[in-house]
């Protein structure tokens, strides 16, 4: 199987509807890239872009929507909530199978060149591409430079020119953010109880700003739910005769939820973080209900968990999975 | 991604190498079909094949291999330990990915048809293709028709009249067997012992033909092992001194294996077993210190499991393994 790699665009137009259209429509068409998903918020005025596909067609890709961006999105006129640097504000490039994170960091170095070189746009690397630690994040990115607005004043000095293009934003599409980044997955557990409290205290105690597991994101939240039905309740009448009263019963039935992000699946690996959730749910007398992948994820954040529930020390991947032969 | 299909053929020939690398040859230039590996046993005089591909390109490679069989394999020359029926002894399709064992059932028919049509071959079809309960193990079809030798004399009538091709074998070629079954999963748990005893009451326990799963073949065996090193024994000599002698101590430090074959781990999975031998070891106070995958497995058997550890109950693989859509 050919290296799959996940590329999550964002371009800073969620209201022409239109011309998202035409920036997309480009990518409907290239062999060997699959678009997953499109999904346009008018209020961030933004549309987040999802596809996979390998090395040389994302390079393809890349070119093609910087060009429809480039051609169509005036940042001049663009405004929302989202903060934002340019046409293509963000533009990550995530391993998925078959390919590492160095590889992804390259990649996302060529297509920057290259974009820097063909539109005269300034690019910026972050994430794992980053050149220094303050280019690390994309808010930071976007607060010191001042968002579109703010590029001509505080581009430029050893601490913020670009790493590709031209010392000066592009005069209709800004700058650009380009990197790689590991996948993300959001996974949720649902745990048994109706006391929010308990989802909220193991929350707190597997999440890494308080002290838990690096790379975990987590809040727990009380899903509320209510069951109905007939009950019937026997009472006595005054002459002590049994009376029948007909009625509806409502109780809370709801569950506790929590709700994560993985960020780095590979270092901190669903598996893990699920058994200590089991171990200190056990200790309120709580046991796990279900769980929930929300989106999706690549087949070995799963592999990676039977490997290790199922003691398959020296299952190799890429050599006994079937799947991945083609 | 495409359906993943896995074939894997078996050719009457294993000792002449240059004729198997004539055979085998076309398959290697074969767009989109990947071929896994091929072994030859000279005591069985037969060539095994395993290759994974899609629908279109596993019916290329079919004709080819046929082809290639009928064209430089004689069975009035061939003799060899393994039971055959001809030039291609059996060739099972099997599903893997994105793709039914109906689909693998109606592909290994078509084949069938064009197999027989192109190389007047007459074709038995087995296993989940077969179409009356006396045709579905290969080695009763061999039995039953004498092997190549005896097919003149024992092919036709309702019992034994191919479902394709002519009514007589082929003078060189003989007859061949097509059809479909579920992915074969060899899988072991090495126990935390010495006892073999244990082992085998658990493969027992387990396998289906002494009561447990069915399509679960398993046996208990004992890894010899020994461990070796230096040791320092104190005497004392005729005073009461004390002497230090030195020598080498060795002690057994094996494991006991229960080797296994899914049949088919969709309807029997590698998760309940385990946790089946899991149970039944701790009754005799043995853990379980690894397990070992042989060869090559489905992705989904792995995710399976993940799937129930984790109790990801809904978890699709189709549209929620990122994987699996390109």
């Amino acid at each position: 199987m050919a290296a799959v790699i996940e590329w999550v665009p964002n371009i800073s137009e969620g209201r022409r509807l239109d011309v998202v259209e035409k920036i997309v429509a480009p990518l409907k068409s290239l062999d060997g890239l699959k678009l997953l998903d499109y999904s346009s918020d008018p209020d961030h005025n933004r549309t987040v872009i999802t596809a996979v596909g390998s090395r040389e067609v994302l390079i393809e890709g890349a070119l093609a929507l910087y060009g429809g961006a480039v051609e169509h999105i005036d940042m001049n006129e663009q405004s929302g909530e989202h903060p934002r640097l340019g046409a293509v504000d963000v533009c990550p490039y995530v391993p998925v199978r078959d390919v590492s994170m160095k590889d992804c960091v390259k990649l996302s170095k060529e297509i920057g060149a290259q974009v820097a070189e063909k539109y005269d746009l300034p690019v910026y690397l972050y994430r794992e591409a980053a050149a220094a630690e303050h280019r690390q994040s994309q808010s930071v990115i976007r607060n010191e430079l001042g968002e579109y607005e703010g590029l001509a004043a505080n581009m430029g000095g050893e601490r913020w020119s670009p790493d590709f293009g031209p010392g000066k934003p592009h005069p209709t599409a800004g700058a650009t953010i380009i990197g790689a980044r590991p996948f993300l997955i959001a996974f949720n557990v649902n745990l048994d109880t109706t006391n929010v409290k308990v989802g909220k205290r193991i929350a707190k105690a597997i999440r890494g700003s308080s002290g838990g597991y690096l790379n975990i994101q987590g809040a727990g939240f009380y899903l509320e739910e209510w069951e109905e039905g007939p009950v019937t309740i026997r009472s006595y009448d005054e002459h002590g005769a049994p009376k029948l009263n007909h009625g509806t019963y409502r109780r809370p039935a709801g569950k506790v939820q929590i709700s994560m992000n993985f960020l780095d699946y590979r270092k901190t690996p669903l598996y893990r973080v699920l058994e200590t959730i089991r171990r200190e749910a056990a200790r309120y007398g709580v046991g796990i209900l279900e769980t929930e992948l929300v989106g999706l994820a690549p087949a070995e954040a799963f592999i990676f968990a039977a490997r290790w529930y199922m003691q398959t020390d020296n299952l190799n991947l890429d050599k006994q999975i079937i799947d991945f032969q083609i």
